[in-house]
């Protein structure tokens, strides 16, 4: 069968077992001819005197735009698509947020600590949980919504504040976020814009916005609806899949749209519910960001949570092992390559956010009010699924994934390990122990080598070097079903990285979970850059989206270059055809913010280079 | 020179005679080979998996999606964008209106019925005007910023009630218009949504809110700062450029952004600043549709403005007339194309509007209330530029236009030109001598067989049908610099047509001005059916955009379709790679709304079509 390879062979040889089944894997060979022009960003499909492409011959479009119009246009096209995605998160979240503390949900808060921190950061005065709640729900939903004129009030208040100030210096604080969103789109439309750079630096804009919202803010206001990041070890892969229980897949990023879900599903009364079909109760299946986010926050959803089985592209695999009964979609990454396994295994499927409708899926449209009585509604719907299906599929669930994945790792839950400060590991990297920090974060994609084979091979070329991987993301995903997360990795580590791991019983990766987890990064890197009274491009700090795959990554990305770090991507996007957005991004960026992006498709060449600027990042500071 | 045509044969000769300046139209052929996968709309460059092309043998993307989901997201965010161009456009003329009430502008306010009518339409309590238009302003700026859950209030208000029925038991009804465009870019993004039939839907409601809001408002608002329109006859074409004068283009779609400017440079300190360079003074030239929007109230604006010179793709050659001496932009359509041109004729360029700034030009930030200030940099800028480039730069401008076209059409002049209200036309239309009404409308563009044939000869098709032509938008620019507008035309109307005409001095055509005017269009339309008491799919009305060009005419389509019209368009959108999407928008659209999509490249055919609904609807109605 031709189809594109994995770094879990496990996963390979079991879709090897089902040729009835049509993946991704298996499309990839169809789509192996790319359309040039689509790859270097320059064709434009805005109006209908194109397509237009640009050649040699034919160095404008007809209405006369540039190569580096319409390669910025397309750019800040997809950033902004990306950045909507996030924002739309938080913006759900905070909503939700705001539910809970108004008593609509029945939810209770779990995590009042970060709650209080949050409202001291914002100079809330209520002191009562629920109101505070509240007020904190409302300024997110009052930033985002603003007009683009006026400045987002938290950005100050979130942000590291020599980073701030940088912004500040470059004009590129971003106004109300959806507002940014919005006209970004109106100015890479066509006859509007034509300047490269001011799109860039709308991108950064966007990015920050990203970022300290769409990032950071949701994984707060989930700290708080769903409780904090608790380290422990936990099983990840297909074995996480339980026969005997009514499985529920959940795909997505919205973790406070399954909180009550995750809640019911325990009761005696959804217990009793599950034995009336003969199964010992409902499980949930994590796959995506929002099975990460289930996983860090485990501690909260023990009983419920059967797991984290992998990430995007294992997804339609999952489906495959009949173990799964109906698939909750409340986002992206819902491949609508499940859609016809799902028809072929007899899964139901809902989804709970109309962005994310399914063609073939049934839409509940998802209320915080109205919470109980949803999860109420897909319990039911998963009996009805796995009391049709289970007597006329095969369930096929191969031994698949790791034990012992060290999940739970948060800003916080890492700080509280070392001892209640950075001071552990600022020491371990001022000594050289730990040659410095790289977050290997973003999605998975099946064309940088295949399926996490980049994100795998680079992550073990790193921690052999001595350089400590964080991920967030679908990265890992991929790395924790690469047995990269659990302690045992410590043996691929170099030397120095090995000792420490083992003396603190800890792997050389450390997963903070969901892409959305990226924010967390970035408060460690700011903690770190604040211990070290420096500011954060200084640090022996880089990053790889080596195996980015969506406008999400990008924007995530834009969030990265305005935090002045260096950015590897294995893939290039869209901007190969303008010399000029090119050479921004990669050269000239270091002037404004201090990233830039650095394309190397090679996996030991990206490790190299990366590690060559940890060393001048070091040497920078004396160590 | 190999270049494309034009209905206006004195602008290609003009062209051919400039070998030097390279316009859209010398462009065309280089670009004439197309893309078959962009065309029709099933290549996807969403992520790093992609670009993806579905074909025959490779019938879905890497990720599943097939050509109904990619075509659907492609779509649908095209409407997206060009919905958000519209809303940009009234959230800008809001604050204008807010900051005039506020006194903040030095503007008054010059169509205070307007602002009574609206108010009450509002039930604005306030009888001060200033305050009502302060309230009016701050009403649509509320709309405009709810969240997606919440309706938009005036939409009830300002729609034809039996089509806000039909769109309520849709569920089109759009909520806050933003969010609508917001949600619907993250809908169209990788591994969302799936559903053609859901997206296809959602661009209704973008149409519904693009419509009442992007133009019916943004009409009245400008109505009600700028002035409301009245009939007259005007000058139009190349020949309104003045040598003696200091000439300033104008080029966008937000007049109240020129509204300070029109009153600056009239003024007698104006005509001094003008008199030290050596010039008369200061004129405004009219390009595209604020140029249309000028020359709508011109009578508000008569000493400013010399007169409106073309629509979009005559920008290139205007410039190459050497009368120009300073482009402002405000927004598009500013083709990329001139830059260059206005290097070579020493032309400085200012933008008005971020999202419109074009790569060498300088950017002046709008604020409404520096317009006087703004308005004196421009001038001075004018006045600099012109000193500098007149004795470098030949003159050269042909006689090119009309001195007699019939414009300031609105809803209200053309209600008062027929007595005070629509019964003449409709008596006009019960006895057969007009068969019907045909808005031509939207964009001009060189692949409908050249830049204006497919407008100009389908209108001459028409009339010659006796159908009655109401244009707006760029096709208005062609018609009358095709002489359509100007009451001579009608000896190319059929024999009823004709007479009309004649008796009523009037000519067959009849220009609404800006594509915002399609607003106008609407409630001429709602009046007509109301004053008959059916709705507006009955009506022996038919749209047209038979040169679409860009992703705002697809949002006016989906204004028209939500309207229930029958609209034809020459060249597909890019969606014909999609059975089920071409079988909604041709189709299904019908059972839904009343409208539809008419594909037809022909021009005898397309009239042959028009007329035959037309036709029908009269049938249906008994006549």
């Amino acid at each position: 069968m031709n189809m594109c390879t994995s770094a879990d062979s496990k996963l390979i040889d079991f879709m090897r077992s089902k040729p009835e089944v049509e993946t991704s894997f298996n499309r990839v060979p169809g789509q192996a001819i790319k359309c040039g022009f689509g790859m270097q960003g320059v064709c434009c499909r805005l109006c209908s005197n194109g397509p237009c492409r640009i050649t040699p011959q034919t160095p404008k479009g007809v209405c006369g735009a540039t190569a580096d119009t319409i390669v910025a246009r397309n750019f800040l096209r997809a950033v902004a698509a990306g950045a909507a995605c996030y924002l739309h998160i938080v913006e759900n979240t905070a909503n939700n947020l705001r539910a809970v503390g108004q008593g609509k949900t029945g939810l209770t808060i779990k995590g009042p600590e970060t709650l209080r921190e949050l409202a001291g950061v914002l100079e809330i005065k209520e002191t009562d949980p629920a109101q505070q709640a509240v007020k904190v729900a409302d300024r997110v939903l009052e930033d985002l919504y603003l007009p683009r004129e006026q400045q987002m009030a938290m950005v100050e208040k979130l942000a590291y504040q020599p980073r701030f100030r940088r912004w500040q210096e470059l004009g590129i604080l971003p106004g109300g976020a959806k507002s940014e969103v919005f006209d970004a789109v109106v100015k890479s439309s066509t006859n509007l814009s034509s300047d490269p750079v001011d799109m860039l630096l709308h991108a950064l804009k966007l990015g920050i916005a990203t970022g300290l919202y769409g990032l950071t803010l949701t994984n707060y206001l989930n700290d708080i609806m769903l409780g904090e990041p608790q380290i422990a070890t936990a099983k990840v892969g297909f074995s996480v899949v339980e026969p005997d229980y009514i499985n529920i897949m959940v795909t997505g990023h919205q973790h406070a749209l399954i909180g009550s879900l995750q809640e019911q599903i325990v009761t005696p009364g959804a217990v009793a519910l599950a034995g009336r079909g003969g199964a010992k109760g409902f499980k949930i299946v994590g796959c995506t960001c929002v099975g990460q986010d289930m996983q860090l926050r485990g501690a909260h959803c023990r009983e419920a949570f059967a797991g984290h089985a992998g990430n995007n592209f294992t997804s339609e695999a999952l489906l495959a092992t009949g173990g799964i009964d109906l698939v909750v979609s409340e986002f992206n990454c819902t491949l609508p390559g499940i859609e016809p396994i799902c028809e072929q295994f007899l899964v139901r499927q809902i989804c709970l956010d109309d962005v994310a409708k399914k063609a073939n899926a049934d839409y509940v449209r998802f209320d915080s009010s109205e919470g109980a009585a949803i999860a109420e509604k897909i319990m039911h719907a998963a009996l009805a699924s796995y009391t049709r299906r289970r007597d006329k599929v095969q369930v096929d669930i191969p031994v698949h994934g790791h034990d012992d994945a060290v999940t739970g790792i948060s800003e916080k839950s890492l700080k509280k390990f070392l001892g209640g400060n950075f001071k552990p590991l600022i020491d371990l990297i001022a000594n050289g122990k730990i040659k410095g920090v790289a977050g290997v974060v973003g999605c998975s994609n099946l064309t940088a080598k295949g399926h996490d084979v980049f994100t795998v091979g680079l992550t073990e070329e790193l921690i052999k070097r001595d350089i400590i991987v964080l991920s967030a993301g679908c990265t890992s995903g991929g790395l924790e079903n690469a047995g990269l997360t659990s302690p045992g990795a410590a043996e691929l580590a170099g030397d120095n990285l090995k000792e420490i791991c083992r003396t603190l019983g800890i792997p050389p990766v450390l997963n903070f979970g969901p892409c959305l987890a990226i924010g967390r990064l970035e408060i460690v890197a700011a903690e770190l850059a604040n211990a070290l009274d420096i500011d954060i491009p200084q640090l022996p700090l880089v990053l790889s989206a080596p195996q980015w795959l969506e406008e999400q990554a990008l924007a995530d990305g834009a969030f990265g270059l305005a935090l002045g770090l260096p950015l590897h991507l294995a893939i290039p996007p869209f901007v190969s055809g303008s010399k000029l957005v090119s050479k921004v991004l990669t050269e000239d960026m270091e002037q404004l913010t201090g990233g830039k992006v650095i394309l190397e498709g090679e996996i030991v060449p990206a490790a190299e280079k990366l590690a060559e600027i940890i060393e001048q990042k070091r040497k920078a500071l004396g160590l």
